[in-house]
């Protein structure tokens, strides 16, 4: 049953809209360990679409599937220096199997690379194994202390790619094109377009030369990190000996990737587009495109409706993600508000006044500016009108979110005090100049709850940026800064 | 690399066989902590496929899928008494996470039944919530002492359905509604046929009222338990309080099913068509249906045939999952010898005698009797036949598998000696009457190994049975006795 309560509007409450979006949407739910969620089948249904599209791309790219163990030897974690300094503490450790202590505890992978590795060795014997493009989808878990539904939680679903090569331009190239699968996924799929680039050195994935990182804008104007590609050199082919030999019969160790996107998306989702009304999700990842309300009052009327709802269902499911709302013990308004809520783009409302007309009558889950709600729509017209208003719709929803992106972001700013006074009023992407020390971030961060997300790709750079960084130092390259979840 | 070992035979080594195909096919490999394995790309790809259809199946039915937490609460394992009592033994338990000791450990869940009760519970108010159809896949953890890849391993990928009814006839409903499905899916998708059946009471899933399973007959006469149905009468709604409001106005419990099939099926995939040569897969299953391999000597020869292969894997390619392999590094035989390994259908290949006389030879992993293994086929057929062959292959397979089955049963069996003189000879599935007492049961496995599989459903029983049990005791009911993996 959906939650009967108003929601807490997006300007008063940010944090208290988003969790009653995620209640009220149906999309997850509290269990009981402290930080883990459930993933109720609405939310599970727009990861499922979100799956197939990523997939799709990595298997278009060469890249297979495959399955690594959950558990990893403390031991094997230990071996690359950093990684385990960054992943250590943040681990569920087993320490008790079958009744009996175990001789070596086992972590529950909060990333792979530390099991993936050392099996991997096995596959890669000569150059013509390589490139080796493999990816997983599986559940990890992180010992978080603040978490959020989606967004940060001790158990979540992601994908982690793992690749290896021959040459360091080649596991470059890997970081770079995964990257841009990413964005397009976001841009395409999500309409919620991220400013990609590369994080700071301090910054990185435990254990990686250079990690990449997608970051968009929520509608509170925070950022989030909403996926990320990492260049991991030789760091892990060193530490578990990955090693192959090479066209001119010498030995060499390969160079890696790691990359990965997660539920956290399904979060990203809710914070870009959502509104008052509750959840609004693309039609291209919509689990239901499309709803069918009839309207009766007579029984009369019920048979003709329903019979006529039904056939209509019938002629739309292979066009487009349909469902018919048919139960009985329900009312029309309390099935639009309950599919409102769960952010269904299209919902068609049919009654006996349409049946005499020979019409529907079509009603937007989000209309843009100067255009009708509420479209009537021909019997003959149905299908294509219905194809046509979701294509617009996803490509509103994208025009919408570049538009927001734009206003709230401030380009060339050099001025700290202008800069604190941003921060502190309504936030945004802030553009400047950076010393590309961690102090002056960290004093930034002290002062204003901002940090560096990126220095950002070409396309994503401003004309220029001050001489000077915030602290007055010069200026080494361009960064944007936000507040971020 | 492809391992250039002979496989050991069957026929000499039933078990060295099946860990080898494992290996050649690059099925699966084992994994630094005991009792696990990685699920290579191939061995994945086959998992995806099934996953695919069985998801479909289960969507069909009006399932939705969703994400229940990795752990459970200990205290929560031990509510329902025998489920407690029957998983407890082989769990794997987290009892430190973020660097901390837990003040209540954390069981890796070993099947969802207790934590998804107590979510459950709190979606389901009133009767309109009913029934509440629910699946997940996911991972799981048994802590198993003797492990074999897929068959029985430390951690393995399954799905589990999780239903909640207002009627006990329902859910046994459900239960059978299921079971036909897996049956349907082993039949028609990995021809590997089972016989079906109700499990005795002693052999139920630990807190279930009553268990149906599907028994499958490998290559060894062995049976395989490849799926099986839970009907959970009221027993976890009563551990775990999961209670509705009924349309009369009052309160009861849900009557609650649960039913899973895992990565087990690819072992018994393995198992059922497999051969000396390596791994068979039936075509709707086969991640590569086709796969074309060119020949040539001179590099004349190879760019004309190079040509006219990528014309032909493109021409193909929306018909059936089609692969070209134009390595150049690996000579026509050892390609051939791969894709043997690992199951492919059918082979093309093109050469230029071939382009001569305008044709390609076909090249059948599996023949029929009677039928030619190399077919030439002419270029403006090879589509039509391709898919011909695919079919016919698909058919043959499960004829096969049907007909290796009744050559292997043995019904209506009352003398104790001729059981035992089967059992301990050819193996096999024997049909008998049986007293129903366990201690008879516990007698015959200590005997020969065997144990009873099922009560089998209608269509699979004799024409009526011996009037005694294998002890001399009256029988009560038919049962199929087989050593089981």
């Amino acid at each position: 049953m959906a939650d009967e309560k108003a929601l807490t509007p997006r300007s008063e409450d940010f944090s208290a809209w988003y969790n009653g979006i995620v209640q009220r949407a149906e999309l997850a739910g509290y269990a009981p360990v402290r930080g883990s969620m459930v993933i109720r089948p609405h939310g599970y249904a727009i990861w499922e679409l979100m799956q197939s599209a990523l997939d799709g791309m990595f298997k278009d790219t060469g890249h297979q599937n495959a399955y690594f163990p959950l558990f990893i030897p403390q031991s094997f974690l230990e071996k690359e220096a950093e990684h385990v300094e960054g992943f250590a503490p943040e681990t569920a450790v087993v320490t008790h199997g079958g009744g009996k202590e175990l001789e070596e505890p086992l972590v529950v992978r909060p990333t792979s690379e530390a099991i993936i590795w050392p099996i991997m060795a096995n596959w890669i014997q000569s150059y013509r194994d390589l490139p080796m493009l493999i990816n997983q989808w599986a559940n990890i878990v992180r010992w978080e202390k603040r978490t959020r539904p989606f967004l940060r939680t001790l158990e979540f679903l992601w994908q982690e790619g793992h690749t290896a090569h021959a040459t360091d331009a080649e596991a470059e190239a890997e970081s770079l094109l995964i990257l841009d699968i990413y964005r397009r996924f976001m841009e395409e799929w999500m309409a919620m377009p991220p400013i990609t680039g590369v994080k700071e050195e301090w910054d990185k994935f435990a254990g990686a030369v250079r990690t990449y990182a997608c970051e968009a804008m929520m509608q509170d104007n925070w950022a989030l990190q909403a996926g990320t590609t990492h260049n991991l050199g030789q760091n892990f082919a060193r530490a578990f000996d990955v090693q192959y030999q090479t066209e001119s019969g010498g030995h060499d160790y390969v160079w890696s990737t790691s990359w990965g996107v997660s539920t956290r998306l399904v979060g990203g989702l809710v914070m870009t587009h959502s509104d008052d009304s509750g959840l609004v999700v693309p039609p291209k990842i919509a689990p239901i495109q499309v709803v069918i309300v009839p309207i009766y009052k007579s029984d009369d009327q019920r048979s003709a409706v329903l019979e006529a709802a039904s056939r209509l269902y019938e002629r739309l499911k292979g066009a487009v993600r349909v469902k018919l709302d048919d139960r009985d013990t329900v009312n029309p308004g309390a099935k639009y508000y309950e599919w409102e809520a769960k952010g269904v783009p299209l919902r068609v409302e049919i009654g006996p006044k349409d049946l005499e007309k020979q019409q529907v009558m079509v009603v937007r889950r989000v209309t843009p500016e100067g255009e009708q709600r509420k479209v009537p729509v021909a019997d003959a017209e149905i299908e294509a009108r219905l194809v046509e208003l979701l294509d617009q719709n996803q490509t509103h929803l994208l025009e919408a979110a570049l538009k927001r992106r734009e206003e709230n972001s401030y380009r060339g700013i050099g001025d700290y005090e202008e800069f604190k006074r941003i921060m502190g009023s309504t936030a945004g992407f802030i553009y400047t100049g950076h010393c590309r020390s961690e102090a002056c971030e960290q004093r930034v961060k002290d002062d204003t709850k901002a940090t560096i997300r990126i220095i950002p790709q070409e396309e994503f750079r401003s004309d220029g940026f001050p001489e000077k960084c915030l602290c007055g130092e010069p200026a080494k390259h361009e960064v944007f800064w936000a507040r971020a979840y």
